[in-house]
């Protein structure tokens, strides 16, 4: 889907009760610029008179509507956490299927929309609660919608019951976000390899519960 | 020790061959400065002009000196760096030992210096591949002072000959940086323990060779 193209957004700000009308239009056209300068610049020198610039919307309206440059992230972040998670690896075997998720997180890392935009939730986290709030709650939707996997494992057996699903996945995710956040680097396969391992492991061991 | 009184330091540029004079006043001034800055406002906020008028030194002389705001965090970074590590944690049992070690990181990531250094490195490091190669090696630098936690289970054979130690602290720290930076909390001490429960696991089983 479209950054912003979605009329069922709620909408409280006033005056803006008009879906498919100008003010759908402007916010279309403000996330779509963000994400499009968050791309080129980073996020440090993303502005909101850039973005009013390449928008085409006025400052004064962004201003108006978003507080600041960290209330567009957020919003085209939320467009995100909205969209569909895709079919997850399903092969019969939980280290395999952590690999393959892997690969995916790593995926959705290097992608120009989703790895810009997250990139700056964690850049802007450092110093602003909401940015935290709105990080954490884009990875734990993506763990509600990945823990299945664990969830098969444990219905097949393979996976003492009472094991958390979701420890399961942050225990994969966790080294491949320090790889790239903290270590500055994408995560080999290799090395994708060795924490899907680990994290089958410890959850066939019990130690995720 | 105090933010760059070290008069030690390599210093290459131009006319700043005075160990002890104004250039090293002036150096710790600024560092001082943007520490006091980036603790008060946050680092999307701190600027260049803000730290020249806390640290009163000159703003041109700054910008002559460190380049931008970036360059005075990465050189603040750079004398943690210099800072030894304290006393290693020693029970002769290793899962007891990384519990200790990942209260020391999140000690660490919550101080008042390391932590306001290492954050503001991960919100420029997510543009700045300056600053994500100051990060590294600042996070490297405490792995490397660290693995004798994981070299002395080898030694004592309760983890197999070959096991990687960096490995060994790198998965007991992922979860804490993973936690803290994209999940937005301090992780609490059971999960602490379980974090070392897992690495201590994975290393005893010869996953991380």
């Amino acid at each position: 889907m479209a950054v912003g193209d979605s009329d069922t957004t709620p909408d409280t700000a006033p005056g803006t009760r008009r879906p498919g009308g100008r003010t759908a239009r402007n916010r279309e056209a403000v996330l779509e610029a963000a994400l499009e300068l968050l791309s080129e610049l980073g996020y440090a020198a993303t502005c909101v008179q850039d973005i009013a610039n390449r928008s085409k919307v006025a400052a004064s309206t962004i201003y108006r509507r978003w507080g600041n440059r960290d209330g567009v992230i957020l919003d085209l972040a939320q467009t995100l956490v909205a969209e569909p998670a895709g079919a997850l690896p399903d092969t019969g075997d939980l280290e395999r299927d952590l690999a393959l998720l892997g690969q995916v997180i790593v995926d959705v890392m290097s992608s120009p929309r989703g790895g810009v935009v997250q990139s700056a939730l964690v850049a802007a986290g450092v110093d602003s609660p909401t940015a935290r709030k709105t990080l954490a709650q884009i990875v734990n939707r993506r763990v509600e919608d990945t823990k299945l996997i664990a969830e098969r494992a444990i219905e097949r057996g393979d996976v003492p019951a009472g094991t958390d699903a979701r420890h399961v996945i942050n225990t994969l995710a966790a080294p491949i976000y320090h790889r790239w956040y903290i270590g500055g680097e994408r995560p080999t396969t290799e090395e994708l390899h060795r924490y899907a391992r680990v994290a089958a492991h410890a959850a066939r061991s019990g130690l995720l519960s």
